[in-house]
């Protein structure tokens, strides 16, 4: 079966299911593994800094040519790319599928990407941003609701923002981003209105994933009770986001100890931020970040990404068409 | 059409639609409005507390006077019934269509609801709770998102919250709480696993809900990124809430001047308290609590609860059988 929609016509995929470009995760063998099962995979160049363990245009390089001949597209943090120009240069020439801009002002950088004739795709918090984005010229708008993972805002949840921001997109297609991780999301996405869906958590928990195998065991370990919203990994890497965001991510000893006392970690010693910088790149789960969703009760495996996308709308279709726990009968009502 | 589910079969309703027992604004007329359209009704008892403008048995037995002979149900904050036990025994008296519990310890009561042979439906807000309710025996269960109007939590949202507690429900039916405003919500909230919905702020807003017309017209006037989860409604008021429990409220004046200052608020004069008394008898919009939810972007009109119920039931089943922005095809996959 496949499910066709606005969105996998305007981008001539097979299914309405799209990789969030996860910074230091969602790379080249990802986004192939995704875009090659019939849905659209993105590499995440995150900040674009290479400072922080990934991004930069070698990284951006090696991604690439991981992801060989397959169609994917390209996404960064808007207010960081900003610093960055050349990636932005190096992003255009590839001619990438789509080019996915979340978090700023998407304005800055519409006008190349449109004149290059690459599909624009908006992440929005809000409706607001979603006026934003939609006036700077936004092919596909993706409203990311607070339970997703990593960075976005508190403000909205996936169930309202949906219907709310395709009540304002008029023709624009809507993909659903935050706590999509199975055929129940992506069906329900549909019924509130969406052309599709954005998933990352679920994504990460594949063997095709950058990142340690001790972050995807403790995807697998911990559950969408055991996330929080916080600005702590934001403090001890001095990464200056606007206030409006934090990041969602497994609760740990580190966020524990520091959640809601950034200030505090913000004034710490030197040796504070050393410290866990070490832990980070030792992968000690007990401190290092692993930005993770509400939906992680649903990602139970590490599994091959195509047979994710095969198995979420193989689950979506048989809901949709075949309900077991709800029937529809006409009566004259 | 109707929507047959566990739910509907087990309440022995028409559809899968049930009011939130909203405190000092689901009274009986509401309530009677929502079960003579094939919903399930519930008053709001709230507190229990008079102090606090309604609650205590005068205000219960006049509620129950005014949904007639109507089917319906009552509700109770759970740790606040606790402190008026003469409330339980008038509610168990009457013989409700269900009894409604939130925030707290349902296993205190439900021995005598279920003795009674009264169908017990709890309110949660993680899967933890979701465990506990399901082990106090509860018959239903309603994961609450934190998009929901007034009192809950922050910490899950209905998206990713419904199917988790799904899958450790069992043969419990659970109702999605939280964001429902539409055909659009009850559809997504089927296809999630719910077998059916609660829904408050859409039903404030009719002519049936108890409630000023200034508050009413704030609903429609609204949107959804104009709410905010907050305590200062709950610190002048001198609740004592559970520190894990906010309520979402429309921002206004008040909000903006107390909101992150909770503890100044607690420690200010006494008068303060006392002026804002005054705003919320004289209903003076930009001091008042209108506790309200993420869903108001679909809030767009005062209408009569029946017509929602039925519109709503419409809708999503319209979105089931006959959607028009996505369509299922077989082709062997």
């Amino acid at each position: 079966m496949t499910i066709s929609t606005t969105f996998t016509r305007l981008l001539g995929i097979t299914h309405p299911v799209v990789l969030a470009p996860m910074g230091g995760v969602a790379g080249g063998k990802l986004a192939s593994a995704v875009s090659e099962a019939g849905g659209l995979g993105i590499i995440g160049g995150g900040y674009g800094n290479p400072k922080l363990g990934y991004g930069g245009p070698e990284f951006m390089d090696r991604e690439f040519r991981a992801a060989g001949n397959s169609r994917i597209g390209v996404g960064y943090i808007t207010w960081s790319l900003a610093k960055f120009p050349e990636l932005f240069d190096q992003a255009l020439a590839r001619k990438p599928a789509a080019f996915f801009l979340s978090f700023g002002d998407e304005s800055q950088f519409a006008p190349r990407i449109k004149a290059a004739g690459i599909p624009l795709i908006c992440q929005i918090h809000d409706v607001e941003g979603a006026r934003r984005a939609a006036d700077a010229g936004a092919d596909i708008l993706v409203p990311q609701g607070t339970e997703a993972g990593g960075h976005g805002k508190q403000r909205r949840a996936t169930f309202t923002l949906v219907p709310a921001v395709v009540d304002v997109a008029g023709s624009i297609p809507v993909l659903a981003a935050g706590g999509v991780s199975d055929g129940r999301g992506l069906a329900a996405a549909l019924m509130l209105g969406a052309s599709g869906v954005l998933i990352g958590t679920r994504f990460w928990a594949t063997p095709e994933a950058l990142g340690s195998e001790a972050a995807k065991s403790s995807l697998v370990r911990a559950k969408g009770d055991d996330t929080i919203r916080t600005r702590v990994f934001d403090a001890v890497r001095d990464i200056d986001w606007e206030q409006a965001y934090s990041g969602r991510a497994i609760v740990n000893d580190f966020t524990r100890q520091w959640h809601g006392r950034e200030e505090d970690l913000l004034r710490a010693p030197a040796d504070v931020s050393a410290r866990w910088w070490e832990a980070q790149r030792a992968q000690d789960m007990s401190q290092a970040v692993v930005f993770a969703g509400e939906g992680l009760d649903l990602v139970t495996s590490i599994m091959p990404a195509g047979d994710i996308v095969r198995g979420i709308v193989r689950e979506a279709e048989r809901l949709i068409t075949q309900p077991e726990h709800f029937s529809t009968t006409a009566d004259g009502f």
